[in-house]
């Protein structure tokens, strides 16, 4: 089962706040269900959300509403990864919903195989890979963007090791990647996020590979936590590389104004339904932070992997296309 | 009620694993029961552990075991702190080891009022301080290191405010050192440990102040995690203390050489009981890592502030003495 499916006029989503234990679906009747599934991270990574989004359009359209009005609609219930514009936009455009949706689904799995083809190349045989929550499979429609590069380079057959950050608050790290590792038998171990650094300082990571939720021509913006993997990394000269489809780049800000999803407080007071901290304690919550452009090694796309110096170029390049 | 009390011929401890929501404690009859205390962190923090130690040593004393053996046996319960070492040998080598722990004892309160006088010094009226794991009031007899430094500037009437890191994998920071703040009234808020990068990135941090379990002349180790913020605070150029007293420093080895401690994998697989990640997941769980002397502002000390350009003259001068 691919992350999610397109059946009988629905929308079938992995429900990923019940993994690993419980393999379950939620079901998309109507956009609005689909809002809620993004918004309370039933599908989440921003290339999945991008494709549940498109579908939610199609979802309204099949039921005759006003595609304008969805599409803002849609828009709001995630500000930060940028692919839930690009996908929204994108059906609103076509003349076609359905099939603009499932093209975008199937060129999220062609995207992916490129990815991890590409991403394969910078992976030598033995080397410990760092990765931060989940730009796996479950991240996408199949395959994963990060996660896609292991799997590519592990079905070389090349010997490598995967270290999962935990990722507080939700986990994506410990639930999700370690799980999609499991499950293809890619040796695999967790840490608290606390640590990447200390295993950095002992020479045990050789590379650090994460997703992306926006990409611009001065940094990018990922999970929370990024930032403090990538100071690491360059600290002790470890290769910190980014791996997202083009779909995720944004030619028109700074990544800087980007707007940061701040999230409720639970998901920090509480763990596993167990209060971690005093009642009544007060929280900040951001969902991502910024990597900027000097700690990242490449990034890693469909079209081949692009260095910092490069950045303008291709951007510039892009942007005209 | 401090952290520990000396009564009736037994040491009394606050069982820090059940805070906040429970405030009970832990009986030691021997130095048995300290060893257990220390090693299932009932009593955490490198002071606070040192005192214990010798009241271990103490309750061995009274029962007039082979002081010798109960040294090496207290010293390996954990490897990191070295309050541990000192408090053992220096209560092995006085005359009358009550006495000797009770001194210990009376010191550190000292101690940690003088490391609060002189580190108050440092803070600014409308100062937001970030700090790591708890080097409070429970992490020492009483008034803290680091949270002593804050307790200082607070009551002197400095409008003040304090981020705790939440310190996965056992939550120091969101168990203990929340609520140590909560109980003064001093305003306080929590993060998840992912989060102090971007807190930094925003300009919403002036200085960052942590405890530490060992400080030689080329850095120091203190509870994993300490290396991320210290590497955020450098590339935000915030002002990274840390507090501690000079029974925490080592004049002998590099701070590299120190024995890292790997701790069970059940702390990071399970959160109050729940597990978090697939069954059988694999993890590495160190308990500290070492914070370079570049990345390091000051050293708070009872003496006063030490800047790193000082460090091997401040070392040789103690050593000589």
């Amino acid at each position: 089962m691919k992350t999610m499916e397109w059946k009988d006029n629905k929308l079938i989503l992995i429900d990923q706040t019940k993994l690993p234990d419980e393999v379950t679906f939620f079901t998309c009747n109507s956009y609005k269900d689909v809002i809620i599934a993004i918004k309370t991270m039933v599908v989440r990574g921003a290339p999945a959300i991008g494709v549940a989004a498109a579908f939610g359009m199609v979802l309204a359209h099949l039921k005759d509403e006003n595609l304008e009005i969805v599409a803002e609609e849609i828009k709001s219930s995630r500000p930060t990864a940028i692919n839930l514009f690009w996908a929204v936009d994108r059906v609103l455009t076509s003349n076609d919903p359905v099939q603009e949706a499932l093209t975008m689904y199937k060129e999220d799995i062609e995207t992916n195989l490129a990815i991890g083809r590409h991403g394969s190349e910078i992976i030598n045989d033995g080397d410990t890979i760092l990765t931060h929550c989940n730009a796996g499979a479950l991240a996408c429609v199949d395959y994963g963007t990060a996660l896609g590069v292991v799997r590519s380079a592990f079905h070389q057959g090349k010997d490598i090791n995967v270290i999962c950050d935990e990722t507080r608050p939700l986990g994506q790290g410990a639930r999700l990647s370690v799980w999609e590792m499991q499950e293809e038998n890619i040796p695999v171990k967790l840490i608290p996020d606390v640590a990447s650094g200390y295993l950095m300082q002992q020479g045990k990571i050789d590379k650090v590979i994460i997703g992306a939720d926006r990409v611009a021509s001065d940094g990018i913006a990922n999970k929370i936590g990024s930032l403090l993997v990538a100071l690491a990394a360059k600290r002790f000269q470890i290769p910190f590389y980014v791996a997202a489809p083009l779909s995720t780049f944004d030619f028109d800000i700074s990544i800087y104004d980007a707007e940061i999803e701040e999230r409720g407080s639970e998901e920090v007071t509480h763990y596993g339904g167990t209060r971690i901290c005093p009642k009544g304690t007060e929280v900040i919550n951001p969902a991502f932070d910024i990597v900027p452009k000097d700690l990242i090694t490449g990034i890693i796309t469909e079209k081949g992997i692009i260095n910092p110096e490069e950045f303008q170029s291709f951007f510039q390049q892009l942007k005209s296309q």
